[in-house]
């Protein structure tokens, strides 16, 4: 457990460290059911948010109060580098480091956290820095993941929708290249494909990828649909394209009959249409169990980093 | 005390209940004298606010904390279901419920707290929903009629203001036709009058009302006058007319003369000038008596539904 | 410790209370390197900011957990006093009293705290008013240069940048003043000198002072120098003067080089370009640590007045 300060990106995690990881958010689950512990109690963790994540604070927040500890919160932390002050992230962080014992960070920034962490003579947790990192999400995937399907390798999961914009693929796709016999397919529309990095990655580490168009032979031969949401706010001015792709790929309930029995449906919220409610009540409709996966793996975190 | 699991309009009170839920309110009274309780440690409540309503908001976190409970808080719900995210309530819902065992919900729209409570698996508290209901501002005018003056049966209320766009009003209308022999004064100006919703509401439950002109004569004959403030904010353009309405009623020196000695004076606050700022000192003023009862009723509220 | 109740203004304190607050502040030093205590269990703070300041607010907040108690917090206190709902600050105050056992209190007015003081039954801290007082600070730089030089009796402070606008030189000139053969340089650019009244009152109570504008000169002759931001607010659409004062006055290596070996820089963070960050490693460059020291000092003035 002495092996993680700060937890920045996705890449600093290797199948071992995950698997611990892994170990100790099973414990977490046990600690929720008999509503909390007091494992932290008197430690502080400061949400420093540059820009609002209701989900992600609430979840952080939670998960550190379920531990026994205590939270200082901040949505306008863009206050700090306003025009009118101009502070530096560096000198905010030096300040902020004496109100808490782990600070939680989200940024509009990529590489932000990196440069908190740089400073910083506490742990920083990165909740995100712009279209960079946002290592808990791609860890709670892994896990729900883990526990929906019971294993890791010879996993066979389909990637849909947003490809090119959506951090949460990218970070998956690094994370299960990790394990042995991953099998990815993505479908995507046309405008959002898989960027060239990520197979070129994936290559290197020898993980087969498929491109597809047939959502439904693709449902038949994987474990794990992964649906992601067409962001909106990616397109600008391209209303037709953002149209056209919006509703190409649902998944319904000719997907579900398609998706073995032991199959899964992920998707990182929020959701708008890309799945039908129709599949809420499907017990292979995982999402709301994924969403709360990511309390346990922030206990998990906190607890690792925080624990003496 | 498993008559509730969520909160969510005035209606769903009867009497009997009523007289649960103020019993235990007036053991709240006691703990807070004795700065709280642990009753409810290591429970979370969340604040899902999707308007400000800084005064509810302090009050529900303020019981849970005396409670001995902690609370997650959101002054920025409404980020959840907007334009480019577009998440329906419900899935909200189904995920804030993973970070806390009770929800108090403020909402801009009538009827979004009994769509909420329809998914959840927590008990929901309903703090306003637009123009709907706000059941514990309700419950805390009855608990503090009956504190300041030791009935609600044959109690005589004069509702005066703004009786057309006021929720206070209505909904403590509906609760006090449970009691026997009320009776009640509606003066309001011309302009926002009394709805002719609740006048037949109160003929089909028996309770007996007038409106009259004459604040001073209804004064004279009231155990209690509740005053509200006129809603600048429903007027719209009609500046002449909220000009009007405004300065029609106001509680001062000369009600307090006619008022009897055992009288009192409520308003829900905040108020700007339709109560004269010499009222205050005056004993029989308990509308600051009443924003603390506001404390006790939600402490009785989240102990009830949270207890096991 | 029964001299405080309310904290409104630097005025308040003489020698005397200064000694009591800094030695409860020395040993709050040491409750926050054991992970905090319990002394204020069950105890709540309320914040109630009507204007952003989120370095304060965690501070407060922080040192109320680590002692032990609880936080309700607003940032949008503007919200009571706005043009729809006009609630008085008075009003305001007697409402929040009911959710806290202390209010610590940010306006923008000057005179604000005073006035909920008088109307307050429980503690006011004032966290800042307008361009009024900010004792907390004034409080903590008194501490830090005790801390740091090891007294304060005939210590020389160069009080640098924007000497006309910065609240917290003035509050500092007016607590230095109840020591005995305190010497005050005074540099700042043309547009921005020290004010008539404060030299006034330091003539008064037989402070020496010199304006200078040699920084490296007064370096030489100093124990402290504190440095200050030129506000850009306050320059409005003189961007060519607040261009000019900018530049004029910035310690670097030049002025550590002048600084004696026990000397000290000071500075109330943040800082935009004023202090080089070549200076940050130099053991003398003291401005984070006093940002810590903010913690103790809020954690002392807590206890002090809220320990019965």
């Amino acid at each position: 457990m002495d092996r993680m300060f700060h937890v920045i990106e996705a890449q600093q995690f290797d199948r071992e460290l995950m698997g611990e990881i892994f170990s100790v958010t099973k414990e977490m689950e046990e600690v929720v059911s008999r509503y909390g512990s007091s494992i932290l109690n008197r430690r502080i963790m400061a949400t420093l948010f540059y820009e609002p994540s209701t989900r992600t604070r609430l979840s952080f927040e939670s998960a550190m109060i379920r531990l026994g500890g205590n939270v200082v919160t901040t949505e306008s932390a863009r206050e700090f580098s306003s025009a009118a002050k101009g502070e530096t992230l560096e000198d905010t962080i030096r300040i902020v480091e004496g109100y808490a014992d782990v600070i939680v960070m989200r940024h509009f920034e990529s590489g932000a956290a990196r440069r908190a962490a740089d400073v910083a003579s506490v742990p920083i947790l990165n909740a995100g820095d712009g279209p960079g990192q946002h290592p808990t999400q791609a860890l709670l995937d892994v896990y729900t993941i883990k526990k929906e399907i019971g294993r890791l390798d010879g996993i066979t999961v389909a990637m849909v929708g947003d490809l090119a914009n959506g951090r949460t693929v990218r970070s998956l796709a690094y994370l299960l290249a990790r394990y042995d016999d991953v099998k990815l397919f993505f479908v995507a529309p046309e405008v959002v494909r898989m960027k060239q990095d990520i197979k070129e990655y994936l290559d290197r580490h020898g993980v087969h990828f498929e491109e597809k168009e047939d959502l439904i032979e693709v449902a038949q031969q994987s474990d794990v649909i992964y649906q992601t949401r067409i962001q909106r706010e990616r397109f600008g001015d391209r209303i037709a394209d953002y149209e056209s792709a919006r509703g190409k790929y649902i998944v319904d309930s000719n997907t579900m009959e398609a998706l073995p029995e032991a199959g899964r449906v992920l998707h990182p919220l929020p959701r708008i249409d890309e799945i039908a409610p129709e599949v809420d009540g499907d017990p292979r409709a995982a999402y709301f169990r994924q969403a709360h996966n990511g309390i346990y793996i922030r206990m998990a975190l906190l607890r690792m980093v925080l624990e003496a």
